[in-house]
C-alpha cells in the first residue's frame, strides 16, 4: 500500500462543516485514475481542524468512495489520548493505514517522539507511517531515530519531509536509510516542490499534494521518476515549476485549495478559519498558471 | 490586572487527569504570596494537552482558590470554533481575563492571525493578552502587528516573547511599542532566562514560570525591576542563572515541573505524556541547584 502514487485530497469546508459532495468527487477522481492509495485526512485534508466527529466522517465518506483503493488516514493530535481514540475511529471506519506525525505543542525531545510512537503502535492493527513535518510538528526527526522507530510493530513506511536540496546527498540519505530501517518500512517523500528529486534519488512513495486534484499527470511523474526516466521526469517536473514557486511563497495547502477552488470542484473558500486561500492579483496569476500547464479543461 | 508579577502554575496531573488537590495548593500559594496574578492554564499549566472538560475544570478550581486575585486563564486552540467555546466556558468560569496565543498547525500569515484575533475579541466580554510565543506556535508576531491587534476591542496587554538579547535593542524595542499600542494596554516579557533584562527594559509585568511555584522570590525580583533598582535585579537574576541553564537546555516547562517534583507539590511524574520531567543524574544536578538557592526548606 505505501508505495508509488500517495495522493492527498482536500477536506472542502463550508461554513466549517464538511462539504460532503465535493469531497466525495475529490475521492471519485482519484479513484478514476487509479492512484495506489488515498491519503484522506493528511495536512492537506485539514485534519488538524477538524473535530473527531468530522475526522471519522470525512474518513468513512473516503473509505466508502475508495473502493478498492486504501485509504490511510492521519490520526495526528495534541493529546496522546485522543490520538488513540483517532485510531480506533479510523480502523472502525474501514482504514487500510494510519499517518502519524508527532503533533505537539511543547517541542518534544527524541525521547518523548519514541515513546509516543511506541505507546500508540501497540495499540494498532493496521500499518503505520511516520510522518516527518517540521513545519507543522516543529519536530526535525534525525535519521537514527527514524530507523529506531522502523522496527516498532505496524510501522510500514516514512514519510520523509526536509530533504537534501543536493542530489548526491539525497541519495546518500535515502540508500543509507533503506538499509537500515526494518524490513518492508518503504521511504516516502513529501513536499510537492522536492518530490521528483525524491523519487529519483530512491524514494518509493510519492505522498503527493498535487495528487489529489491532480492524479493523472501526478501519476505520470511518478511513474516516470520511480522508473528512473530521468528526461520525461524533468520534463514534466520542470512545467510545474510556477506552481512549485507559489507553494514555496504561500504553502502547498493554500494554493491547491486555491486551484481546487478556481477549478470549481470545491467551495470557495474552502478552509477552515483563519487560513486563507489566495485572492486578487495573486489567484489570477495562479488562475494562468493553471491555463498554461493546460489544467484548466 | 495586567501588571507586576503574573504567575503561571503547573496543571499537575496523574494518569492523564488533573490532580485537583495539588493543583488548589498552587493556587493557594500564590494568594498567600499576593501575586498581581495568576496565570492558570498558560503554557505552563499544559493547557494545549487538556480536553475542554478539563480546562473548564482547573479554571473554576483556580478561581474559586484564588480569592481576589485575579485570573487569567488561556483559550488558546488549533479551531477557532472551539476558541470561542473555550472563551465562554472560561468567562461561566469567572475569569478575569483571558490568554490567546495564535496556536496552529499550518503556520500562519500575518493577515490571517489579525483576522483571528479580531474574530474572537469581538465575541469577547473580558480583557485578553495576546500571547506571543513562537516556540510553540511556530507563529513570529511583528511589532507592526502588535501594534495592530492592541488596538481591537478588549486587547489589554501583550506577553512578548522572542526578545533582542541586547540591553538597549530592548529598551529601544518597549519604548517603541509602549509608544504605539493603544492607550491602557501593557506590554509584558515572558520567558523567565529574559525576564529581568524584560522588565529592566521598560515591560510592566513578568508573566512568569517560576513565579508559579516560587511566587516570594519571584515578586522580590518583579518588584526590584519594576522599580529600576538595578543592583537587587542582578543579584536575584544572577543567583537563578544555574536555573536558567537548565531551561534553555529542557524548556522552562519541564525543569519546572521537575523542581515541583523535587518540592512535593505536584505528584511524579506531572506532565502530560508523551511529555518527561528530568530524571536521573540531571534531576539530581536541578536538587542540588535548588538546595544552593535555598528553595528546598
Amino acid at each position: 500500500m505505501f508505495k508509488g502514487l500517495s495522493a492527498f485530497p482536500l477536506t472542502p469546508l463550508s461554513g466549517g462543516e464538511i462539504e460532503e459532495k465535493s469531497f466525495t468527487s475529490l475521492i471519485e477522481n482519484l479513484v478514476d485514475a487509479g492512484v495506489d492509495s488515498i491519503g484522506a485526512l493528511g495536512s492537506t485534508g485539514s485534519y488538524a481542524y477538524l473535530t473527531r466527529k468530522q475526522r471519522y466522517l470525512a474518513t468513512k465518506l473516503a473509505v466508502s468512495a475508495a473502493a478498492d483503493i486504501p485509504v490511510i488516514t492521519s490520526i495526528g493530535h495534541v493529546r496522546a489520548e485522543e490520538v488513540l481514540l483517532l485510531a480506533e475511529d479510523a480502523q472502525k471506519a474501514g482504514v487500510s493505514g494510519v499517518l502519524l506525525a508527532p503533533v505537539s505543542y511543547q517541542k518534544l525531545s527524541a525521547d518523548e517522539v519514541f515513546n509516543f510512537y511506541q505507546r500508540i503502535t501497540s495499540e494498532l492493527s493496521v500499518p503505520l507511517c511516520i510522518y516527518d513535518n517540521a513545519a507543522t510538528t516543529g519536530f526535525e526527526f534525525t535519521d537514527e531515530l527514524l530507523v529506531s522507530l522502523s522496527s516498532l510493530p505496524r510501522v510500514g513506511s516514512i514519510k520523509l519531509g526536509d530533504f537534501p536540496a543536493d542530489c548526491n546527498a539525497a541519495s546518500r540519505r535515502v540508500e543509507n536509510l533503506k538499509k537500515r530501517v526494518s524490513e518492508g518500512v518503504t521511504i516516502g517523500i513529501s513536499g510537492d516542490t522536492q518530490s521528483a528529486a525524491g523519487m529519483m534519488a530512491g524514494c518509493s512513495v510519492w505522498y503527493s499534494v498535487l495528487g489529489g486534484v491532480f492524479p493523472r499527470y501526478s501519476k505520470r511523474l511518478a511513474q516516470a521518476a520511480l522508473s528512473g526516466d530521468i528526461n520525461e521526469t524533468h520534463h514534466l517536473n520542470e512545467a510545474l515549476e510556477p506552481l512549485w514557486t507559489f507553494y514555496r511563497h504561500y504553502g502547498s495547502l493554500r494554493v491547491i485549495a486555491s486551484v481546487a477552488e478556481i477549478l470549481g470542484v470545491v467551495p470557495s473558500p474552502c478552509l477552515p478559519f483563519p487560513l486563507q486561500s489566495l485572492t486578487g492579483e495573486k489567484r489570477a496569476s495562479l488562475e494562468n498558471i493553471l491555463n498554461h500547464l493546460n489544467f484548466l479543461n
